[in-house]
């Protein structure tokens, strides 16, 4: 059953998604800050920007005034990044008029706070305004989706029947949406995969092969498997889709803006150089912060994060510290 | 301490690993059971074949008569296809004057018995023979190993002083050795991963893209996982470095020719035009009928390698059976 949608946010994967609600016989609006975007999308169908090959039906309307785009709307997707989170949902909370399914595809921690999205989300709109929190998160980038190639994912809510909602809204034949209970494993894999992908990146910018990354990446999945835990996730989520799934197209895809971020590091470029190069935000690199924080709260421990961390913040020689990482003198595997 | 090995089979895993073994100052025996082969190896220090680029110390020496490789050897890794194992094996046997530690890096299954290589191995070589069978296996293209690229490797045992002796002998600055107590997981996990490789390639070779790749290889560790599990192995040992590390390793690098045999296949190639190219054993093919049959054995569920068989075996259409096998109406991720 056709319904009227809003999707927060004109990014890559905002539009992506925007494209496939449209396809899949939906209303749809979206939302952009920058008025100039939303004409663009209106008036040429494109998102030159963010998702420049794509060419977008005419039915997806595009506007810069947020109480338009969520006039009505029995669903909203917030696909914006991680920090703008809090005041869009502080913005949309009183113009709503009914209960609303709030859906968010969005992978970061707040600053801070160190909260998951669906966490601000309930905070900032109340529950006689939503009908629940559903995360959508798993391997899908935007440039696929796009081009309809066939992508899989997770529609995550402790309120079954809103997953299954949502799991309703975008499903069709090439894109496979799963229902799952286990919201917070899903967002923390979401969220911290971008670390190991960072990490994956500057190993690679250093010169490092295929054998050091997938080690890498597999002693990745066990230390944010343990922060994960540590916070009620089922350990079983890290091995599905929006865990081991999403790490796996974030570390080894093109695609990936946090590979790509982690790479200029290992190739000797400062965090500054990294972040005016990139042009869109690079949420592994908050989240390494976040992580490192609740690391330490939780007595965690979390080699790679920690070595991230160093490099980012605290100025640590990159290839000092991952060639230490790679070398500890673990014994045993387990 | 320096050790005298025989290393049985010149392929690119079995050169490399005796590169590593003569880097670590140990007396290396390299067997091939071609005389032209260990010729190259003993006058031209190169293995052009198997692995183009490398050359080889000239302290590694190459003999194609077995008993002279063995001869005094305090340890033998057999490297060669999985299923020359037995007929080496037995006649290694008699062969042997004193307990040798006995290892393993091939990754398969036996045909028809379903057996695991260190089973072979402890049934043919009499324990009077043997101090123990220790099974190396993870992420490890030879290629990278051959340029002292770094890599992280399982050696793993029943016996937890023997995958010591192992680990002390393969270990050094490049190529980091952790112990593990759970053989049965270790050896499947290296034998299985195969099949999804295999499928990893197909989903390639037909067109498909990253998001697509990295739900098969998300699903396809569950299955294996499952099949494991049934035969005693850790689940944990699957999201280790002989499970998930060589998973990715192997669906994602241009080197793995398991992944090169799937994707041929997607590509409308029949499995002779396959075999007849690779040149070499393809351990996939024949572990995908060993595991389908464990699993119908077991009654576990194994969609990815059920699939795989009936492309293989059973002439079934490559595209129809891997887009039915993405698109199946799954409902909850769990």
């Amino acid at each position: 059953m056709s319904k009227k949608v809003a999707v927060l946010g004109a990014g890559s994967w905002g539009t992506a998604l925007a494209m496939v609600l449209e396809e899949n016989g939906n209303d749809v609006c979206l939302w952009s800050h920058k008025a100039k975007q939303a004409d663009e999308i209106n008036f040429k169908h494109t998102n030159k920007l963010y998702l420049p090959s794509a060419v977008l039906a005419a039915n997806i309307r595009a506007t810069s005034h947020i109480e338009e785009a969520i006039k009505d709307a029995e669903v909203i997707v917030f696909v914006i990044p991680t920090k703008a989170i809090r005041e869009v949902a502080k913005t949309v909370a009183p113009l709503l008029t009914k209960p609303t399914v709030i859906v968010h595809a969005s992978k970061g921690l707040e600053q801070e706070s160190h909260k998951r999205i669906s966490e601000i989300l309930e905070e900032e709109i109340p529950e006689s305004k939503r009908q629940a929190v559903v995360a959508l998160s798993g391997p899908s980038h935007a440039e696929e989706v796009a081009v309809k190639d066939l992508t899989t994912i997770t529609a995550a809510s402790t309120n079954e029947k809103a997953a299954k909602v949502v799991q309703d809204l975008f499903m069709n034949d090439y894109f496979r949406v799963y229902t799952n209970n286990d919201i917070i494993g899903v967002e923390l894999g979401a969220a911290l995969k971008n670390i190991i992908a960072v990490g994956a990146g500057a190993l690679q910018g250093l010169g490092y092969g295929d054998n050091a990354k997938a080690a890498l990446m597999t002693r990745g999945l066990a230390e944010i498997s343990r922060l994960g835990v540590a916070f009620g996730a089922d350990p079983m989520t890290f091995i599905g889709l929006s865990g081991l799934g999403d790490l796996i197209v974030t570390c080894t895809s093109v695609h990936s803006r946090n590979w790509r971020a982690g790479h200029m590091l290992g190739k000797g470029n400062s965090l500054k150089e990294v972040l005016e190069s990139m042009g869109m935000v690079v949420e592994g690199i908050a989240t390494t912060k976040a992580a490192y924080e609740l690391a330490k709260q939780k007595e965690i421990e979390m080699p790679i994060t920690a070595a991230i961390y160093e490099v980012l913040y605290n100025g640590a020689n990159v290839e000092d510290i991952i060639v230490s990482l790679m070398k500890r003198d673990g014994k045993s595997e387990a």
